[in-house]
């Protein structure tokens, strides 16, 4: 499983992504899900992905080929986030048409999802969301961030605290609750987390770290969050339509 | 959608469904999804159902049906909470053979489970979850409890508050507070709740509550959280590895 979220801030742009794979629970392997693509005061660009690696990794490298040998629209030329989302949505539908009939004759799932964001020149920042299917959707005002893999655990607390005008600092402790929430309900989903944050018309990417299980400010977020929820969940009330005799443990 | 939690306690059992059945966004409802079965001094069981809705209800009547018109082995003579359990997965997959095909030609699936729980006579109290196949699985000593419909919102903090000795008004607590999370982010599930509890021993069901929007507990626990939730976030440290004037806004 993977578990990879990305978020528009008003400021900037936030990704992150978790690093386990897994074909079976005795097949579990760590791979990058997060690849960028920068030209420094030209370009950045930065894609998550999820679902079947051979897909997404054949995508990826058949998008960045085409970049080098051919002077065909490719992701270092085009003048549009839009036109880089629908190159990658072309590749993928490629890589599937080559491969996903024979993966098919062994049950596996050819399905994969990518989320790309970034900035191409002068045009402001944006995000995409691009489908197992090669379409894909933009976030729009309303819509502060993307998510693919196993979203739900991680959704509530970014549901309570993403907005776009969200600082990035605080999106990315947000971040770090979502993916701490999300590996203590599925273990399919693992450090190291690779967290990247793009600053609005700076046009460099502006800061990368790699979360492992040492880092010492993820351990803090997780440990101080699971006390704190313990801690506020102890503070609510007990239910008042039960007896005495009951309701009291609970007060 | 559906949401329904039972909880199995050294102390007794919880029960929690949600009210909300959808055919589409345009054809929401409103059905009740817990049955109980009592016979008190005797036997005190409770189901709870997600799924299909016709699958569910006529799997439970026929259930019933056949404890009322015959001298086999029925709901209200079995020795054990076992036989309860195998009882509702024949009747489940009689039910799915007879409506199963017709469904399956409108592309209608036929899926259901069940929760089922509660104590027969002098056996201790047992809690099952009923696959749609009409197998079953028992809750043992590690498995506090069971999940069916919308489950993976409102798991987290049951994963984090609930074990074996859980006190039933602390485990009542935890299901409003997983009910919140997941009709928060799920719109398809939905109140009222219907409440039951079962104390170990005491062959009478214990307590039954209907949460509607209006229930002043169930407002207070949702609005608690919700605010205690943001002013924990608020708490946890702004992430050092970021400069300065980017981490300052989140501190």
């Amino acid at each position: 499983m993977t578990y990879c979220v990305a978020i528009k801030l008003k400021s900037g742009l936030v990704f992150a992504s978790d690093s386990r794979t897994n074909a079976g629970v005795d097949q579990v392997s760590c791979f990058r899900k997060m690849r960028s693509f920068i030209d420094p005061g030209n370009r950045v660009i930065v894609t998550l992905c999820s679902g079947n690696l051979s897909i997404t990794q054949n995508a990826l490298n058949l998008m960045e080929l085409q970049g080098r040998h051919s002077d065909r629209r490719n992701i270092w030329n085009v003048e549009s986030m839009f036109d880089v989302a629908q190159l990658l949505g072309e590749s993928l539908r490629q890589v599937r048409e080559t491969d996903g009939a024979f993966l098919a004759q062994s049950n596996v799932d050819s399905g994969a999802n990518f989320l790309v964001g970034g900035q191409v020149g002068n045009e402001r920042i944006r995000l995409f969301l691009v489908y197992a299917e090669g379409n894909f959707i933009e976030a729009g005002e309303e819509t502060p961030f993307f998510q693919i893999g196993e979203t739900k655990y991680g959704k509530p607390i970014l549901d309570r605290v993403i907005t776009p005008t969200t600082p990035i600092a605080e999106a990315i402790k947000c971040v770090m609750v979502s993916f701490d929430s999300t590996m203590r309900s599925n273990l399919s989903v693992g450090l190291p987390i690779d967290l990247a944050c793009y600053e609005s018309g700076s046009l460099k990417l502006g800061f990368e770290h790699h979360i492992t299980a040492q880092d010492p400010y993820f351990s803090q977020i997780s440990r101080h969050w699971g006390e704190g929820l313990r801690g506020l969940f102890a503070s609510l009330p007990a239910p008042d339509w039960l007896n005495p005799s009951t309701s009291q443990p609970g007060s």
